[in-house]
């Protein structure tokens, strides 16, 4: 993946930098030394790396004002960084650039049952807005795998979704407002507690841009009352194929199951072995939750089971209780960490329409074999939202390569599917020179004209999101 | 309602316009006789009216962009025009304008029931859509009132709801892709049969832009599957402020209805005359609607009403067959029209937190009051989209300019509870000079700077959303 050579001015000014940073910042906030910004050199993409100049931790939306304020004078790029789980690399740095991480605003700033929302600020962890309000009985819907650790400011910057957005939706449909500073240190507020919003729709914008526009730093959230039970069905199938017929056929039924993930016999094998869920020896996995009181999820999963059984499937294991609930999970859940125990891989993120699931699975399967490099496919198939896994040996050369030009096939096919090149992860640099492939070229201009209007010197996270050429002449014809 | 003085030098090029498109559109498309001009003079703000120059009604995206051309060449303004139903008065005439009505873009275009899209030309009337997809057991969730007139295009201009938005989500949540004409004759598609998009997400900023952006002359709609049933309650209370509680009390329950209604007095009465749906005397009526099936409808009614007998109602009537919930539903329907019976009105559109429900009925009538103006409330409660009515005399001198005054105060009595100008009927020319009540300065500069990437002429649907003075400045800047 090429990155753009660092400016050497900028490099050559980086003690006048840090100095102004400190000026305006408390004093623990500025970390410049190598050996400490080598903890900010990558995010979950980590087979690309590269340490900034230096790294901001703000803790205040003023402060984040104040470090874009500096930055902005002196013509330096800024790369914002939530808790850099990304797997876009889209909180990777250049070298000549400031990180700007929002880890500590992690604060909740108010909560209201009555209208069902909470406002925190943007470096606070997902699963923690949901603890946050779980003792009243809500929760925060959008649940990426990260959840533990990944930052609303990230789930906004990548509209992340999660395995339960086929019911709930994605960061998108649960985000009401955002306060958020741009490049030149501006804070605006964007939305608030209430639907819809009068002129142009600026949040949806915000939502999804990959810290393009600008740095969310506090974001109005809709919160949601707990249903009352869920319950998982494992199902096994002999044929990748023939499960994602099934899961078509649930889908065009109109039930609406909370998640529907989806599973191959390598990413089953691999996490039988790690996490020891009692699977069952079979091609496809599909585990299917539905949510409800007791009489409704008997009556969406009677639907389901018999669409199932149509399927010829190799066993229906319904959870009977919590216990066997938590195992069907378990397996789904450690299937990226066994995965990542016998092999590197990138973690690719298509999304198709629901039924091209069987054609995409074929020839996924086909280019597996063609490239030479296993393919685990765990996903949230219920919208389509595709994760194939491809291993590679990071210490093998040529390797790495290998897996971009077979992951770049992957994604095309989505898109020539009637797909699109991400799901939740983001174009970051991973998809950016894909875009051409999704986009008309006087497309991608409006998209970038919209950017010139939020950040016109082109300064904020560099490098990303548009192909690589046309954003570096953008960023030259701004100076 | 002030509106710009039309150019001049574009009323003496008439015959020269009216000529160049017709050379570029089919012979009757374009309708420039004095007399025919007048049909395009309002929407269904009738209150105020302007004949445009001409009118063009095109019947394919290419007839589209010529006329878009044609009118950028000649520097003339271009009001997009649907059905005509915008009750903010977003397709406006100036006299200056060429109003472009897509009502012969109606066709149907794809319809894919196993991934759930149909792909509809954007003249197409709402109730159609469902028309087109409901003998296969689907339907074309977002419901506004006008349905049976009101076309696509406009749905998406205004990101238009109805009484079952939520449950379903308004136009925006339904949408998943558009082909849009700009005001250069520019074709562009942005989303498509798919979840999420690439890149900035352009589709949630062109829907409820207004026509600022472009004209949309195709689109692709999300279908959902019939639910199995549905039942209505009817539940009568003797206090606006307690029936807005019972309101509040059932959103923070966690249950979802389809539709929360509310009617006050005015409302009641005034449609019980007009449809004699046998509505109970009482001050403020709720209609609560739950779907699924009979089991799910059961559970979900139980925790309603038992909720709704904690505040005391006059009457708790449940529709025991189809007959009855359609008796239930007549008097809602008909509250509109039977207003338009008694009074001339202004229909307003303000969005707030629920929970400030009783307040704002209060101070709405507070201000009755004070205006010696009636104001009649119906509207859908469940998100807090307030439709105040307020009645006046179109014959008597000043009682338009009280009632504009009045509707002015409410809007802002929206915003300042916490809410915003429009829930769904958009900013228009009604709200236009309320922005600056909701954003501040900064902020409409933002939304004005993105208007100008589309649309750099602001030639796209003068004199709207934004206020007056900015949008002439930004358009005399543009020439």
């Amino acid at each position: 993946m090429d990155m753009p050579s660092p400016d050497l001015s900028i490099l050559s000014r980086k003690a006048e930098i840090v100095a102004r940073l400190q000026s305006v910042l408390p004093k623990n906030a500025v970390i410049h030394a190598e050996s400490e910004v080598r903890a900010y050199e990558c995010d979950a993409l980590s087979a690309y790396r590269c340490p900034p100049l230096c790294a901001v931790l703000p803790t205040s939306t003023e402060e984040v004002a104040a470090s874009l304020r500096v930055c902005h004078e002196m013509g330096v790029p800024v790369v914002p960084r939530g808790s850099g789980t990304s797997l876009a690399g889209g909180a990777l740095p250049t070298a000549d650039c400031v990180i700007l991480g929002v880890a500590r605003l992690n604060g909740v700033l108010e909560t209201n049952y009555d209208d069902r929302y909470i406002r925190v600020q943007s470096g606070r962890t997902n699963l923690s807005v949901t603890g946050a309000v779980e003792a009243e009985g809500f929760f925060y819907a959008p649940d990426p795998s990260s959840q533990l650790a990944c930052a609303i400011a990230g789930n906004i910057a990548m509209n992340s979704g999660g395995a339960h957005c086929l019911k709930y939706g994605v960061t998108t449909n649960n985000l009401l407002g955002v306060k958020m500073v741009l490049m030149d240190g501006t804070i605006t507020e964007i939305g608030g507690a209430h639907l819809d919003a009068p002129g142009l729709d600026l949040l949806g914008l915000i939502c999804g841009s990959e810290g393009q526009l600008g740095v969310v730093t506090e974001a109005t959230l809709r919160i949601l009352r707990k249903p009352e039970g869920a319950r998982p069905v494992l199902m096994a199938f002999n044929d990748n194929e023939v499960a994602g017929a099934c899961v078509a056929d649930i889908i065009k039924a109109g039930v609406l199951p909370v998640a529907i993930e989806f599973m191959d016999r390598l990413c089953i094998e691999t996490s039988e072995k790690y996490a020891q869920a009692g699977y069952p020896d079979c091609e496809a996995l599909l585990i299917v939750e539905v949510e409800g009181s007791p009489a409704e999820i008997d009556e969406q999963l009677a639907v389901i089971l018999a669409i199932a059984r149509k399927h010829d499937p190799v066993e229906l294991r319904e959870a009977k209780d919590a216990d066997e609930a938590a195992r069907i999970w378990l397996g789904r859940k450690s299937a990226f960490g066994a995965i990542g125990q016998i092999s590197d891989y990138m973690c690719l993120d298509g999304t198709i329409p629901v039924s091209s699931l069987p054609m995409v699975l074929r020839r996924i399967g086909e280019l597996s074999a063609e490239y030479g490099l296993r393919v685990g496919n765990v996903f949230h198939a219920g919208d389509g939202n595709m994760h194939p896994l491809i291993c590679y040996d990071a210490n093998k050369p040529g390797d790495l390569e290998l897996c971009e030009a077979m992951g770049a096939e992957i994604l095309k096919l989505c898109v020539d599917a009637g797909g699109c090149l991400t799901g939740e992860h983001g174009v970051g640099i991973e998809k950016r020179d894909l875009m051409t492939h999704q986009f008309a070229p006087q497309d991608l201009e409006i998209q970038m004209a919209v950017k010139d209007v939020f950040d016109p010197t082109w300064l904020l996270n560099p490098a990303k999101v548009f192909p690589l050429n046309a954003s570096q002449s953008r960023r030259i014809a701004a100076e």
